[in-house]
């Protein structure tokens, strides 16, 4: 194997040339233990900006490489965040940042959940701990955070489009500068990926494509894409650069041990060059290579940055790489949170197992999902259930263990599995799209054209709903009351607690046609579910109570949509409960549906006199479900016009809501208790 | 090659098995004039069901190709319609109703631009020149039509996804049926297509996948996708099946020329076996074959329908074929109107030409968008344009001609398309995404994500907004106001007439940040477009008209977005105009802006002492412009509480609108004239 290193960017760069790649590579560190203790990295300390690299040699940057993992281990436990994927690159953020000028050069991460690195070495390092709490750094690149996050990114597959219209715009203006975009194999299986590789092709663009091939999405890659990816590496051979920049095919050389592959059961047993959907499609393809070898990433990356036309360099890499224990339970360690306070220096392996999410008692929204659908399955034979790659998020590890038939993991594929699901429906099944609002965005058209239109029998099971915190406004499910409410056929339903969530996901599963359930992210009011699963019926809404004086001069109707239910009942109390409460009664009304919307129950109030009507939801005002209660009043119902009541319509302001935790996400939005009950005396006022 | 035929549906089959393919092949007729007159098709005209056909020779099977390709264009010179890809599959609609047992088989259609054909044999061959008018015939497969469409298609790359539904729901409840999907090369463009080839591997379905490839969408297939099957073709290989269903690498055999293929500029001189994505990706492959020649389509896909895992068979097609001027044209032919009633048997050149479409010489707002492209390029070489496989739909054949290194068409890739836009916008350029409102909801997540929360300077210029008429339910672009409304950051305008439209691009290209000028089919007003391009105040309405007396008692305004102001107008004057008409004045406001509202015309009106208020928009009420007042006047107008004027919203109400003229359309949605007169007099009544 070569070990010349090119350094373009530096010519006096000190890189030595002549340390021998396997040598070095040997020098890269496993861990065992989160340090509680901000570790000595010196050399880490030194970089403010990647151009600090310049100086440094081939085994200054694997070092840098050990510093930089034991801080980012460091760091997480500090702050909780994503983790395995960016353990897994930091040899090739080193060498990106080493190679590269940005931000000149264009660096495009996808999805975001890998570039803590990147941000360490791009003069935020010492702001790494603050990530994802309220004015704290973002969980993703972002724009507005730094001139070296190119693009923001939430949702995957987006970093090829984005890093082609860079290219094709610095291309039209004259510029040559790199654009390297780096793509997980789980985020290829977004179709978007594959429309920007053939548009790249037919623009014959230049541009830089890593695959950052780690055989896991969140959880395992699925799919022909993973299974070709698995047999490029098992065919033995390699797609080698040389010097020049040509692909010189050759042996696969040793790597450390990628041996997960083997789980595709259709790879075979004897090694052999296999048709390349990269070179199909019309790129240049050099791999697989070892994504943790400094010295191999620093050959390859230097030569293929300066091959002309679309170019694909294909490494191996492992999720959690360097911290032994989420080598062992990437799937574990995707995220993890805080280090507790109260743990010290325990056996590594019971700390360990303490920082892993979702060890949290109290039942999630997705796990009362995951309940019924065990619970449904059991007793209607009929029901499949599909997921997008968020099998552990949606609460379906149960689900699929005991009904391994009926589960469907249809990989990174918003828009194939709303239209999997309608062509599963035609046959006579019940389908059920387990999907979390935010990501449904993607699967739009196909549930208007393909289910709604068709009014085919399928459940959509909304998840992360309204404000979901740390992830901040990439992830916030806050649109779909207005994208789906316009939709002719729909049946919308929010529940108000976990109990009344499985009894609405039963009611709708129990509808002929195209039905939703939107709930939020974590847990909620911790209502216990009861059994058995009743049906309520649809379009029904349910006074929640009725609090104050019946000669109170004011009397206030409060609409109150899903979550905000607990949250009106409290503000209500508050506004009737004491000595300086308002006079006025309050009717507090769980409204439950907001397709249809229960217009009976809104003439009743008006019939009971109501002076005040406030709608309240955990979505934006605009289209949202007060907005439909506004179309009936105005347009629909004469009680309303003779009596005219006053209305405030309550929900997310026309903004974007920052990350932070729900419960500030919430105030920033006036929808904590204080908010909703500064904003009702406003509307008696 | 192989002359055996199978038939397993029908062991009584009379197909020869004797007949040279070659000589078969040669019976196909091509024909040059479209008759207007019934033609005589006696094979046909005895086809009620498929399963008439059981009995057919090959040769007769050929010449029923004859006679429907002969029938299918006196069809279409009747009613108008898609025409090209028709012609293409006659020969694989009648081998696959021939071989396949639908409808307990499912045959499912790629967008259904080409299901004429299908339509002719299941039963509705009388009805077939009633396509597309008001209660006649859909433009596309539809369930609710026949129990032979499986499945609804208006937008493409759907079929996939949905026959492995199919598929993976007959496999769990323990049925064998065939599902087989035919997708173009064009459609295959489209992200989900890869999506569920990925998903399809992964679920090791039976699925046969046929790829019809005729080298087009509705224009010329472009991208690496398209370039990879032109090498497969160039290869001069051949993947044959064996009489075991076993792939057979040989020579590719000679066919008909299909030589615009040399057009993608890195085809090779010297033939060579290419890397096959279809392989990669881990499907069965087989082909390239002839899709017009029935011997081979008998004999390839008899044994390819029972091969197990997912199958691709790859065929090659002519759209247009067996018509010579589609043949030669079949950009011009891809949709023709009916044939006009006064062109008698002139020579066949200038009929033919007249059948094509956009012919009219009134100015459509596509060709207004068209004209802006040019003139703001001229002055601005920021401006680079994208669109997703419509350069013709979306009025951009001038500039893509003057400006190629400024036009993207980046094929069938509505995701790709918008954060493509977005990149190019992070480097200093101004980028314009040319879509329909209908393949909007394509890109929607990206819209949200890539562009408004990033605040990137990307104009959308959103065509056949509204009610479409023929296309039907499925392209009505309805829903944009309601899913665009509720994105922070965004600027939405909806033009009255053609002139203003042309001012409104003009305005909204020159804001900062995102936004949507929203504008219909087909031709307006007949406005002329006033030079130089204005610029206007972003979120200024405008009043239109002030008809009636001051002194009436009732003042209504009538707050009209975009296409429904001249409409509003028009019922203005008749409810103002004569001696029955109602005592009151009307405001008549061009509202031109959907976000920001113009409050402040609101407020003046209020102040006015405007009686009642009338919104109207061709869109859904539900979450529309309309409703954005609403939020207005209930949530923040002091002088609506006090005054109480009466409100109404109109709009389209609940439901998909079936096909029909657009005149039509607006008739059943009482946003004719007529319906809103009638509307206003219920409002003030």
């Amino acid at each position: 194997m070569q070990q010349s290193l090119h350094s373009p960017k530096s010519q006096s760069s000190s890189a030595s040339v002549s340390d021998s790649a396997a040598q070095l590579s040997s020098l890269q560190q496993t861990y065992t233990v989160i340090p509680r203790v901000r570790p000595h990295t010196p050399l880490l300390d030194a970089i403010n900006t990647p151009s600090d690299m310049n100086t440094l040699s081939t085994t200054q940057l694997i070092t840098l490489a050990d510093e930089l993992r034991l801080f980012l281990l460091y760091s997480a436990g500090q702050s909780g965040g994503h983790f395995g994927a960016n353990l897994g690159v930091i040899e090739l953020t080193i060498v990106l940042h080493y190679l590269l000028d940005a931000p000149q050069d264009q660096i495009v991460w996808d999805v975001g959940h890998q570039a803590y690195a990147h941000k360490a070495l791009t003069g935020r390092r010492e702001q790494l701990a603050t990530i994802r709490s309220k004015d704290g750094l973002t969980a993703f690149p972002e724009r507005a955070e730094s001139i070296y996050d190119t693009f923001g990114v939430g949702h995957s597959s987006t970093s090829i489009s984005a890093g082609l219209g860079m290219s094709l715009a610095l291309r039209y203006q004259g510029y040559a500068q790199t654009v390297a975009c780096i793509i997980g194999d789980g985020a290829m299986t977004g179709g978007m990926a594959f429309e920007a590789m053939n548009d790249a092709v037919q623009q014959d663009a230049d541009l830089l494509v890593i695959l950052n091939d780690n055989d896991m999405s969140i959880s395992c890659s699925i799919g022909g894409f993973s299974r070709h990816l698995a047999m490029l590496w098992e065919s033995g051979y390699q797609v080698d650069i040389s010097e020049s920049g040509e692909p010189v095919l050759c042996q696969r050389p040793d790597m450390q041990a990628f041996d997960r592959r083997k789980r595709h059961k259709e790879m075979r047993d004897v090694p052999q060059l296999e048709d390349n959907l990269f070179k199909a499609i019309g790129f240049t393809y050099f791999g697989p290579f070892d994504g943790h070898n400094i010295p191999e990433l620093l050959r390859v990356l230097s030569i293929a940055k300066q091959v002309k036309g679309p170019v694909l360099v294909h490494i191996y890499t492992t999720k959690g790489k360097g911290f032994a224990p989420a080598e062992l339970d990437p799937v574990g360690y995707h995220a993890i949170s805080k280090l507790p306070a109260e743990i010290h220096n325990e056996s590594q392996s019971k700390s360990a197992e303490a920082l892993k999410q979702n060890t949290k008692p109290a039942l999630k929204y997705s796990q009362v999902f995951g309940n019924f659908l065990c619970d449904k399955a059991a007793e209607d034979d009929k029901l499949l259930a599909i997921t997008p790659a968020m099998e552990e998020g949606s609460g379906m590890i149960d689900f699929a263990r005991h009904f391994p038939t009926r589960f469907f993991d249809v990989a990174i594929a918003e828009q194939h599995a709303v239209t999997l699901a309608a062509g599963m429906a035609t046959q006579g099944v019940k389908p059920i799209v387990a999907i979390y609002s935010t990501f449904l965005q993607r699967g739009y058209d196909q549930l208007i054209h393909d289910v709604a239109l068709q009014n085919l029998d399928v459940m959509f099971a909304i998840d992360r709903a309204g404000l979901v915190g740390e992830d901040g406004a990439t992830h916030a499910g806050v649109f779909d009351f207005s994208f789906l409410r316009c939709i002719p056929n729909i049946v919308i339903a929010a529940p108000k607690d976990e109990n009344e969530c499985y009894h609405l996901l039963n009611t709708c599963y129990e509808h002929q046609g195209c039905t939703a359930v939107r709930y939020p992210r974590g847990t909620g009011t911790g209502a216990v579910i009861e059994q058995p699963a009743q049906t309520y019926k649809i379009g029904e809404a349910v006074i929640e109570s009725v609090l104050g004086s019946n000669d109170a001069p004011y009397k206030l109707a409060l609409l109150a949509f899903g979550t905000m239910v607990a949250t009106a009942q409290q503000a209500a109390e508050s506004l009737t409960g004491d000595d300086t409460a308002l006079e006025c009664q309050v009717h507090v009304v769980n409204m439950r549906w907001v397709k249809p919307l229960d217009t009976a129950m809104l003439e009743s109030l008006l019939a009971q006199g109501v002076t005040h009507i406030a709608t309240i939801e955990e979505h934006m005002i605009m289209g949202g479900a007060g907005s439909a209660v506004n179309e009936y009043l105005l347009n629909e119902s004469a009680a309303f016009k003779r009596q005219r009541p006053a209305v405030s319509n309550i929900g997310i302001p026309d903004r974007f809501i920052a990350h932070g935790s729900q419960a500030e996400q919430w105030a920033d939005c006036g929808l904590d208790v204080a908010g909703v009950i500064k904003q009702l005396k406003q509307l008696l006022s």
